[in-house]
């Protein structure tokens, strides 16, 4: 099971390297960073454990993390996301003084579950007298096993099975006991000691964030935390822009099937859900949108799309999206349901959005392989209740789509994403240990959100590559408005 | 001066009640309110002085008050703003058992600024032995009146002119300043009384909210107040959705000039600004978006406009707006170098966006009336650089013109942000006088908005009425998500 | 029931004059045909019957057709359609050298339907010895009014109603017998005498168009005529672009309801509809799609929009709008069937497309005037089958809402329309005695569209006023298509 | 250089078997004609050379044509658009009744231009004593092939180089006069005799479609045709429906660039452009249009896109696309003045739309190949103006990108012109020794296009699969409009 990239296929790397050449230019945000701070290093110590789907855009993020003096180990947190020539050209490096030797990568595309959590730990256990420093964290899979890691530490013990408060995790869970059932046997205090020496942590998604803010309610956090999700640069890009350029192509990718025309359930109309069904409109499909929130179903309903219920348009949809982060969303009996061929995917979080688990149960049911990532699912003829033969097509085995029948988001939006990965690293390393005015550590064990002048600065750095010239306030307007004339412009409340 | 709308046309009232009656279908969320509210009559002892656009859909308001058992007396917040049919029916009354006397309303369409200020000090002015004890409030005025009213009883004196600091609450504070000196004269502590009776404002607006932000930043807001404006149903809703409409809507009626094909240069992407895009690009437009911001300017272009400064475009632009809430956006300068015909109009707040002032000093300049709110300004021919005469076409001389040149926000919108209102105002009527756990009184001398959950409320109140169908969270699901089923679903930060 | 306006109330011909300069400016295609042929003056002896919508725009095509030469009289070509101010300036002239006298024109807002046949016959009947030698046409009235007096006097009578053939032409036509009836009595050989005259007749809309095929194929067409609805500047402009902007301009002034979030049923989906589902969209609507072609109706589903039948959708619409150019498309039992408040109208071509016979025939109804041209019927209860008493609201009495609730199309795509008119005319007058290559006369009594370079002709004079940068095909280009680098570029079945 | 998918790989076959599968419930045009005509076998006899796109979607169509009783050799129009696992399907055949033993195919991925021209012969080129009697061909190459060999047969020589005449069929001329110099020194009546046997040709494109109305107009066409491409279901469906889905889809999987925010220039907007611009801009990209015909341009401003010069807009734009079937449209000099990174694509027709031989001949010019159909070319330094290194993105080498980098137009799109080349085939088959009322040839040696029944019968054969309710005539409506109940229902010139 073990996997070393730095022996990998050279001409792998070179592809790939084309690649993080050409996406570059598209993330002028990382690039304004190295500018920024390349001299200045203030990442220099900085020993960072990266988790987080490990693409093209990803290698920029890690060749800026190094570029600021950082060492970085990564795994992808996803173990259908790695594109294999990214991981390859980050193993063996740029050959540019920047980038000499290559950084340690464990991810490759299609792990199981097993070599997925051995690949978690590998980036938190480092060679040396050092461990990790930093945690860059999406989903929160490496914060987890660090704070599980440290309390059965505790009670020197890893408990046979998921507890009732773990079960929320995922359904995964007992991979991760059996990992640390291993460390425990191995090592009795890794991640105790592991954890004393994190100064922090960043996190990119909902998913992970909601997890932090529980064990910071919980007074369970081990180190402080930089909310990257909830920068506007983040949540109203990557989640909302992202996902619009995604979507319909892990859709094309895996089906080829014609949007327009068709009727595609998109369920939740957050911030993804928004991007998702403008996305289908714009390629001519007709959106039907579910919401359980009175007011983001009022805001369907004003942006001109049905909002029903799953139950009553299940025999109209040829296409049916998740995008809630809650879970439960489809579920077997709902697709046993709908149309023959009717298409089911998640872009929302984590597999269990789609009852897979309940769809394998299905007597009778068969899965069949249409190409690695499509699966078609037959349900056997009913002849008691007269019903034919059917199919759905399910994508990705319910995991994202994007990551997994396409690239995920474009490089682009992931510049913004990464521009506060980035910032918020420098923020919590450097300030770590920094005190307040009021002679309190400025960061403490809880969980923060970047401060807004951060916010407009990671915008700002976007701007002039495609092309917008920004107007500058007069002094007399910023007094009027009462504001700086440089920003930040908008009250902590302003929802953009 | 006077007027007194009690023996107005009552043809005039009737065409009001007829359209009072079609907006009441169109306002579900006030007409739920009644249903809810209407025996237990929580407003029962509110005396409301509200300052808010006498329009037909103000009109349900002010029955959805009266109906839960206020006492009103009303103005228009805008001196173009009057619908006078919808006035005089509020005036006459309805005839039924909720509304059988009418409520004194001192607004009109076309007012001056003296008939203005007169009228807001009316809606303060209760006969009898009391005067109000709450303020519904669009823009502040009434509330800048009690404030200023006090300030200078205080010093026994009212100013020559505007302050340094007053400069900036408006352009017509001089006459302000008129009227209470009037006021001072009269009756020395008018103001101090009426403001000791106050329980508390709800205000409408992003200016007016600004206002009370800086009032009780300098500990001088006299009584709570709830910002009705950040509700999501208010802001995402009433700016976004109501522009889309109102918008087009007032270009339309002033000018039937085809939006198609046209270039639109939108000053400012907030909310409003997104909703004027929006609306301009469904009419075909080619929108181009001025911004200050660069979060926002980058989700314009993430949108798909062009992002430019108003210099760079002034000779492009066909139709100019702005929504921004700044002043000086528009300057003299930039409409002489507009092409010929070009429209020029405000749909953002006070008409100091645009430079009116500056207009009207333009040497050689003229103003002809096309009709009512609809003003050519001829430049004269400079031949000394080779310049044509030519004209720009101004709407509503500055001021809002979907007020100005159309009927404001529809009933639907409005009853999102009316809802919000009088919800808000039953909250501080009826807790005013509460203390909280810790024996603090609930509502301090600050600035609120409304928890989530009855800013949920408010858009649930608007579904069925558009076919929305509300999917329900299970147990489990809602445990997942760590909120109860019933709601509020997401966290205070969250941006919608 | 005479009427004159040349004693029109001066200070509304100002107001129209106003207009109609501001309407000058977006009509450069009217503007740059006076510039071109202001000098030859190819319209010179022409005397021109015009009956077509007395709007604004329509006074920039009469004084265009006068600056080229033409005599003029003129008639609008619906009762409601009429701007009086527009009709007023048209009476009284410019006072320019161009229009210096005024022009007769026998129009006025809300005319009955004597009056309306009434107008129409004052503009074939000339003062003088002679008559009109062109029709200027929309919806063929006076060429129907020439043909069936022709017919008549044939005979020697006019029948005593309506036969089984003209029964089509519309449910007016006992009105237009009457008149005729007295033509006859007065002058037998009125009519004949008339249509002698004539060189050929401009025909605007789909509807009159198809009466002049009819006429043609029956070898009945007593002149030729040229099809300017088939223009693609017309048809494609018109229909489409005309109807994106009006049809919400007459909802929003009809009612003032938001159109977000409503269901919005468009029956018919040619570019009438097209036009009306992008506008409503635009705003936020839910577009369902009624048609009876296939290829529209897979269009329809092509560009997002549900298609259904109109009885499956009646309880879920909030708004109706027919588009179809055919009759009985929304029917009395319909519109018993819809949603309380439901708002009805048309804006395909007559009043037969909504059954307002009908309706007006359903036992117990009433008819409750809101507003001029707005009227709610209110359907009584029916205890029988626990209905409610619930309304309608019905648009324009079931004519073109953009004409009877608001100002018709926007100047600019008139411009285009116009264009082709006065084009049109130009061809028929100086060409009409023409002989071809082969000694056939040019136009024989048929029905021509104009050929393609003359269509190309009346976008190119458009594009200079939006900003338009045409691309100019090189010769080596222009030989590899097969086609002349100035056009035409397509061939005539091309469908852009 | 030979080749034969009989010994394809078979789990290549079995993939492609499974993707069929799945269009061809995508695909209900075909797979009603299959049930309609599997019986009666209409194209039992007809011996089809098959040259269009080896596509999945193809082998649908092939194995359709069988279905129905024909043979059928194939080969792909383009040297990049097979999918080699539909090839390797359709030799080896699905094993079913209707398809028990495979068909030839003559196509695989990447072909270079000598074995391209070869596979097109090998499809005429029949084992035994029938050559193919019909031609079933996407942009002419067929039947260039054989109407060139006759040519050069009746001269008894192949000429040394393209002639004047010949060079505008492609640049890739040369080749066809080898394969016919090799075929005329082998069997110098070869050609002839094969032509003497074909009923008919069903073309698929526009440019097709030109050279056969050239041959047609020259009186050299050697049999019927019928141009599918100009049924309103091939035209505005395929060329607009198909391309705005994989245009994005082509672009995303050679680049991953985030279209949102993007300026991307479209060249062309006719449909092809139309679906184009449309696609982009829903993706939030920023369209500006490029046009030579003006009425098309004022579409596309009314549209709300900017419509300028090439030269204008070369410094600003991120992307360019042509849509012209033109040639010459983006030359070496425009590429030269492009951004860094600037992506260039075409998905017009051939690749003469961009100047690839000119970009090769720019001095110092390096061409990089970042993956398969993605190059970067890099322009060098140019000290002497000042100019940086910099480079633009090709895709597909200049041709049609929607084929090179992704698969094509999908499959329900492909359905509709597909149901239009079978119906076609049928016609031509069936009909072509039938003389009509008059006693002529039903179809002469001209191009026809199908009547429009036909047309509205592909329509209505897809109209079930995606939920549409078509509304039926009364026989009173049908009567009004003069049309048949059951259609066709719009004149030939209507546009749709």
């Amino acid at each position: 099971m073990t996997f070393d990239f730095k022996v990998a296929d050279l001409s792998l790397a070179e592809a790939g390297r084309h690649q993080i050449r050409l996406a570059e230019h598209e993330m002028p945000g990382l690039m304004a960073l190295r500018r920024e701070f390349g001299d200045s290093q203030p990442l220099k110590g900085a020993r960072i454990a990266g988790s987080l789907h490990m693409t093209v855009q990803t290698a920029v993020l890690i060749e800026t993390l190094t570029a600021l003096g950082a060492e970085v180990r990564w795994a992808s947190c996803n173990i259908f996301s790695t594109q294999d020539e990214a991981a390859a050209a980050i193993v063996v490096g740029s050959g540019t003084a920047d980038q000499p030797a290559g950084v340690p990568v464990f991810a490759w595309k299609n792990e199981t579950l097993e070599e997925y959590w051995w690949t978690t730990t590998q980036i938190l256990s480092w060679p040396g007298e050092h461990g990790p420093n930093m945690i860059l964290d999406d989903g929160g899979d490496a914060t987890l096993l660090v704070h599980k890691g440290v309390e059965f530490e505790a009670v020197g013990e890893v408990p046979a099975g998921p507890s009732e408060d773990d079960i929320d995790y995922s359904h995964e869970f007992s991979v991760v006991l059996d990992v640390l059932r291993g460390t425990l046997a191995e090592d009795p205090q890794k991640w105790t000691r592991i954890a004393a020496d994190i100064k922090g942590v960043t996190e990119e998604t909902t998913t992970g964030v909601m997890r932090l803010y529980q064990l910071a309610q919980q007074d369970k956090l081990l180190f402080p935390a930089i909310n990257v999700n909830d920068s506007v640069t983040k949540s109203k890009f990557d989640n909302k822009y992202g996902i619009r350029h995604s979507l319909p192509d892990g859709l094309n990718r895996a089906t080829d099937v014609l949007i327009g025309g068709k009727v595609v359930v998109v369920c939740g109309y957050g911030d993804v859900g928004k991007g998702a069904a403008e996305a289908l409109r714009g390629q001519g499909g007709r959106v039907i949108v579910t919401e359980i929130d009175p007011i983001c179903a009022l805001q369907a309903a004003m942006d001109g799309y049905q909002v029903a219920r799953l139950e009553t348009v299940l025999a109209q949809g040829d296409i049916f999206i998740t995008t809630t982060g809650n879970k439960d969303v489809i579920m077997a009996h709902h697709m046993a349901g709908m149309k023959h061929q009717a298409i089911v995917g998640n872009i929302g979080h984590f597999d269990n959005e789609i009852d897979i688990a309940g769809l394998a149960k299905t007597p009778g049911i068969r899965k069949v392989e249409i190409k690695p990532q499509v699966h078609e699912w037959v349900f056997p003829a009913d002849e008691a209740n007269g019903l034919a033969e059917h199919t759905i097509i399910m994508l990705s085995e319910g995991r994202l789509l994007n990551l997994g029948n396409a690239t995920g988001h474009p490089s682009f939006v992931m510049s913004n994403s990464f521009a506060n990965q980035t910032i918020a690293q420098i923020e919590l390393f450097t300030k770590w240990n920094q005190n307040d005015l009021e002679g309190n550590r400025e960061y403490a064990n809880q969980v923060y959100v970047l401060p807004k002048i951060l916010d407009e600065k990671v915008a700002r750095l976007h701007l002039d590559a495609i092309g917008v010239e920004l107007t500058e306030l007069t002094k007399s307007q910023a007094e009027y408005l009462d504001v700086e004339a440089s920003g930040p412009y908008k009250s902590d409340h302003y929802r953009y």
